[in-house]
């Protein structure tokens, strides 16, 4: 920690990342750790840009002809036992409830009323949605089946770290069936483009899509794409995935229909999602030393206004019309908040730095007088200016895409110059990644799994084969054979 | 069941209530059961209905300046400890998850792990969001909170009927915390009120507001406030309830704040709730023997457009252009589908009446030649009309609140002839609710539970007190004892 203060956080993001990020999580009032272990609190704040991520997300989903429902939380354990593939992947970290009452047993509370069948806790819902679409399914004319899902689901955790890796966890799950592998797989490809429109787009990240290694596919899918996103400390975080499941889980849950040659099909099915831990990947992605920034689409506010009370003579019901005025004068979709608490307007506007809100203004009896507002800009580095109150009205919505191209070309240029693809061999690779330094690699690869305990010595992974492959002939990294595939090789979240 | 099909649905309220309910649910595509015992499925279109109340919830909660968040869904069990009454009220239905980890065994899979402090899924939160709202209550400068929560509860159901009573629901959960006794009744008084005016006034039911008699209130409430829908059958549905908790789970939870008088005090807390049981009732406050009726505020889709193409011999294209005109013609706000699929336009209209959509159009090469609509009005008993495309348009909004006002008209007219205030002593209430009669007795009651045997016989209970209060003396309808509350008595769901 630094005692002599010039940040809003008290710890940088180059003394030490890691707790920075907590520092900021907790800063930002994003989310804290619960009396549950593994399992946090998400605060309002952070809540609120679950709630934006939401909006976006499902207005784009519905407009792709997806539905919302709901499934049950609990999977019956045999259920499990019919995709052995999923199961082996997922069976570590299952929650199961076993018992469906308390008792007081010598004064104290325990678990009572067992339950015949135990019940897992969905960790997703591939086999517990399948099983209904099995019923859903007759005919051709029935598909395709296009599901989503927004709740919550548990995988047990022995290390936990907020929105990154928490026992429970909200997400979106989405499920669809189809009546050729075409579809699925268009199906499967469409949604990983969604995503990555979403992330580097409207969230501003720089990521690589890309399909995963057969090594590393989601349990139980044909393929598995993923967008990894580049954090500041050149880690890679799986942002979302998409998968294509052929008909594995089909054949599993009998999701059969009677197609047009009037005889039954088993049918092929995709699922895709994206969870809370985006939240810690947009604070990794665009925090900086003074706590979060956020890009305005997910922001809460984009506008926080504090009345300065304090100094002058001017009523505080002016100073508070004003804001008003200023609050009402803005265009419909820009999000503001007036703060009138019993706070000081010092510790509001640190309030507000560490929360990343895009323009703070400071409004006491000088802009009353005036007809100004006073702003701090927060993605340029807390630069202030005043500019007329009729200025700001008509530039807000420039001033917001001059945010998000800031946070953008900021975020681009810490993330360019950690990506690394001139890199031909372990020794090379070792030297890339030692003393915990960190990148993006992108190389050669054989496509098969050998001499991967060269990457886990160094806590490294192939994050992705990326969607677009430059096509030339090399040598794997890993083994020297003759490679056409581009990988990209990353330490990850 | 009938087998001379007059009806939509098979079977009709007046030969089988419960058995109508059940195959309105089904019939409307709304839920139906699944693998998982206790637990239903939310079927697309029943959980579109679900996110509407959501979406109109929501934004009032917000304006009255609650704002959501998310907190574990896990409890540990010696926090239930804390608040006896709280347990003792919850702990015969609580699912407890002992092990975190699924094990192959024998070629069976069996729960492994075993977790040292069993966790309790929440029944609901007042103890693990009292315990947040416990870190960031420091002075009565954070006060109010007001917290609400969307997410899904778990309590352990041995007899369950879809939506009414299943093991795992969905539901809203608010928790506020006050520095004073006056504000948090207000509160719970205010929450009561928006929930009235939803139910009574947007989705049209018949429903008394007023207090829960003591012994029926929230375990661990100082007050509980209800509102009991009268469903068409005579019986009560406790469709939402605000709670008054005093300083119960402030002091369970060390909730306290430092107040103006630079004092240690604890806060004064709320809860409310209302759960996807709502949808149930608006199904047997509604529905009718061809199916479900829903009111506009909550419908999916206010319009459904048939195109006709069979017969005739305009081609396929206009038919579906001039389908989309209609569409587009309409003004923001009405939700409108286009049912394109390859099933025959008899089974789609069936198929929207038994879901209840408001208006359903049939549009063939006639419809298209004199630029009208064919519509079946649902709520009037299916009435079939022609109008101009262009009248359709300009009178859909009156068309709307004329369908609403059919609903409430018809839902009153029955329930009304259903309430009784003569009824003076038991003989008369035995009499009244003889032999499966039904409907609300509002009658003198003494406020004490004496003699509650003789309701516990009829299955009946005291709803509430409501708030409506006569003021009148008389004499308690069980008791013969003076008497001034005036309370309803009834069956209930």
């Amino acid at each position: 920690m630094v005692n002599s203060r010039k940040h809003a956080i008290s710890v940088t993001r180059s003394e030490d990342f890691s707790a920075w990020y907590q520092a900021v999580v907790a800063g930002a009032d994003l989310a804290e750790n619960s009396c549950v272990r593994g399992c946090m609190v998400i605060k309002p704040y952070g809540f609120a840009i679950w709630e934006r991520i939401q909006a976006i997300l499902d207005r784009r989903f519905k407009e792709l002809g997806h539905v919302n429902a709901y499934f049950p939380m609990f999977i019956p354990i045999d259920l499990f036992e019919k995709e052995a593939e999923h199961i082996n992947g997922f069976a570590k970290e299952i929650c199961v409830v076993t018992h469906h009452r308390l008792e007081q047993r010598d004064g104290k509370l325990v678990p009572a009323g067992e339950i015949e069948n135990p019940l897992a806790i969905r960790p997703t819902s591939e086999l517990i949605i399948g099983e209904s679409m099995a019923r859903w399914t007759k005919s051709y004319r029935d598909l395709p089946l296009l599901i989503n899902q927004w709740c919550n689901v548990v995988r047990w955790e022995m290390r936990t770290r907020m929105f990154l890796r928490t026992s429970e966890f909200l997400w979106q799950e989405g499920h669809t069936a189809h009546e050729t592998k075409e579809e699925a797989i268009n199906e499967a490809l469409a949604m990983h483009k969604v995503y990555e429109d979403f992330i580097c787009h409207s969230l501003k990240m720089t990521a690589i899509s890309g399909k995963k290694p057969n090594h590393d596919k989601f349990a139980g899918a044909v393929d598995t794409y993923t967008i990894e996103a580049m954090m500041q400390d050149g880690k890679a975080l799986q942002s979302a995935t998409s998968h294509y499941l052929g008909q594995n889980f089909a054949k599993a849950v009998e999701i059969r229909f009677q197609g047009r040659d009037a005889k039954l099909h088993y049918a092929y099915t995709t699922s895709w999602g994206l969870t809370t831990r985006l939240i810690g990947a947009i604070v990794m992605a665009h925090g900086d030393d003074d706590g979060l920034n956020i890009p305005s689409a997910v922001a809460p506010y984009h506008v926080t206004i504090i009345p300065l009370l304090q100094n002058g003579n001017t009523s505080k019901d002016a100073i508070f019309d004003y804001c008003e005025h200023i609050k009402n004068s803005l265009p419909d979709g820009i999000r503001v908040l007036i703060d009138t608490k019993d706070f000081s307007p010092q510790n509001k506007r640190w309030d507000y730095i560490r929360k990343g809100v895009p323009f703070i203004l400071e409004i006491g009896s000088k802009e009353l007088g005036d007809h100004t507002v006073s702003i701090t800009k927060r993605a340029q580095n807390l630069a202030r200016y005043t500019m007329s109150a009729e200025e700001f009205r008509v530039q807000i919505n420039d001033l917001l895409l001059e945010h998000d191209e800031t946070l953008g070309e900021k975020n681009e240029k810490s993330c360019t110059k950690k990506i690394n693809d001139s890199i031909k061999n372990v020794a090379e690779l070792k030297e890339f990644f030692a003393e915990n330094r960190n990148g993006f690699v992108i190389a050669k690869w054989s496509g098969l799994a050998k001499n991967m305990e060269i990457l886990d010595e160094m806590a490294v992974s192939i994050r992705c084969l990326p969607t677009k492959q430059s096509g030339m002939k090399g040598k794997c990294i890993l083994t020297g054979e003759d490679a056409t595939i581009d990988a990209v090789f990353a330490k990850s979240y």
